[in-house]
């Protein structure tokens, strides 16, 4: 018989298919389409010598000699770097100006490696690159909202096959975010605890669910994950934005992702994915009922007209089944 | 200067992107890839002769002679036939019995045609079909609500290329749906019509986003579209449930489908898409403020991190252009 769960923290009902389920290494990708890449790309405008290609450089580490990680504005940014955000509303069609931040962070300088393939200490500049940006992009006064997210592979929507993540800032707190933040704040006002607090304890108790987990921060598969593979990253520590992550904790969660994106890698024959970061909007941003977490998104099924027409998901594969066979892999 | 625009109705928003457009003559899809198939696969489970592949059928028409429109379960359903409803509650974790109904409704016995290369009568069938079972599905007082969708190509989704709509009942209204009728209400309350008939009057009122109409229907892209060439047909009359939909609406509605899917056809070289019914679950099947509609999602961008992050979504075509695209392609 199927189970229909449902997460609690976005309210989504997800059916555990069963009739149709997979085991979890079914899902491995049949050709890992990264392997033949070379280590440098001369047409590639991330690789190193091509830096005139790109927009002017807003970071870049180390500030002398040839750079690990940098950033630039996005050549083709969807929100525009220039002008006010102004409000327009015609009837029932409401419009605000195209105004926000639109940023690329290059994860390092070779053109076919991944974030799971780096050293440990490579991972941790781009998540201080990560949180430098983050910063200085909330910097802009008409920023309400950062989402980062990191596309992995065709599957995932990236064009650029460069290690790379982006940030875009928006002048309006997306409606799903505000969403989410009120089942969070309802949950809070019952039970006078963060649901996302809450979600990692009982987590961390039941252990069936858990991928891994190190000092600051536990990864494991959510109870109702949309889809296989569905990760989340949650820090131990209540915190409602990442920008609050501290020095200790930034080694700690470039640890815990390196591993669960190897376990992946490994696991599944480098599949293709999208890395999101749930933090606060501005105006949330030290509230004791929302937490931040990452969203690892492996794309290795397809949303359809079923989900689509209801915003239900169907899962071909019990996250119990998948979360024990990434605890089985070895990420050394 | 990209434009952010809110879509009323479900309260997204959307990124008109101008520095990354594209003109809609460029979203045509590079090969067809339906254009070699054969129109008889012996190998197909919903092929005629096959039909002892299938589960036990559950409409057929005509009721002798060849079928031209059948349906029976699907053989791996999401959800189960049997079984009662449960709800289990065991701390943070909600989970109800995976039950359920799941159909397949195949459209034609011809393996390579769609329903844009069909006749009008037989599309006409179709929708008949599509309605009988939209009435079975609901007889089972299990079924809250109903999804009614197709996916058509690899990008929809979709694993057998014979034409083949689906339908699911499921024994919770999905999230989505729920959030859809309450802004709705609010809408109803605000100013006393429903939202959608309001929008249907501007639209047809502006007329730069019309794609089609005729008698008892208008297809258009809506002004928030969420994906170039997102487009919704609307009945001209009020109604919340497709189950209303009269004999004359369904000629009409039969017809309009037809040509927005010969228009897309044509245009660009037969995309991947899925429609979705967009139709009131069943304790709201006859309320003032709901209107019953169908999506239509050409999938020629994918959604990436962003998108996943945010729930916002990057539109890399404006509406009116594709709109006035399409008004101009031939589907005669």
């Amino acid at each position: 018989m199927p189970e229909i769960r449902q997460n609690l923290i976005t309210r989504q009902w997800v059916i555990i298919a069963t009739e149709r389920a997979k085991r979890p290494d079914q899902f491995r990708t049949e050709t890992a389409v990264r392997k033949d890449l070379p280590q440098h790309d001369p047409s590639c405008p991330f690789c190193p010598g091509n830096e005139g290609l790109t927009p002017e450089q807003t970071y870049r580490f180390p500030e002398s000699g040839p750079w690990q990680v940098r950033s630039f504005p996005n050549k083709f940014a969807a929100l525009s770097s220039e002008g006010e955000l102004t409000w327009h509303r015609d009837g029932l069609k409401r419009t605000i100006s195209g105004v926000g931040v639109h940023e690329v962070i290059v994860e390092s300088p070779c053109h076919n490696t991944s974030l799971a393939l780096m050293g440990d200490t490579d991972v941790e500049k781009v998540v201080a690159a990560y949180l430098d940006r983050y910063h200085k992009v909330f910097a802009d006064r008409r920023v309400e909202a950062v989402t980062l997210f990191r596309n992995h592979g065709a599957a995932a929507g990236t064009s650029l096959v460069h290690p790379h993540s982006q940030l875009i800032g928006t002048p309006v707190i997306p409606t799903e975010v505000r969403e989410r933040l009120e089942w969070a704040l309802r949950f809070y006002d019952d039970n006078g605890t963060c649901i996302f607090c809450a979600t990692l304890e009982e987590e961390l108790r039941n252990r069936i669910r858990l991928v891994a987990e190190n000092q600051h921060f536990v990864a494991f598969i959510p109870y109702a994950a949309l889809s296989p593979f569905h990760l989340w990253i949650y820090p131990r520590r209540h915190s409602a934005s990442f920008g609050a992550i501290t020095g200790d904790e930034i080694t700690s969660f470039s640890r815990i992702l390196r591993t669960v994106l190897r376990k992946l890698c490994f696991g599944l024959n480098d599949p293709d994915f999208n890395l999101v970061f749930r933090t606060a909007p501005r105006e949330s941003n030290h509230v004791r009922y929302y937490h931040w977490y990452m969203s690892v998104l492996p794309r290795l099924t397809k949303a359809a007209g079923f989900e689509l027409g209801s915003g239900m998901f169907i899962n071909v594969s019990r996250p119990e089944d998948s979360a024990a066979f990434l605890r089985g892999v070895n990420a050394a």
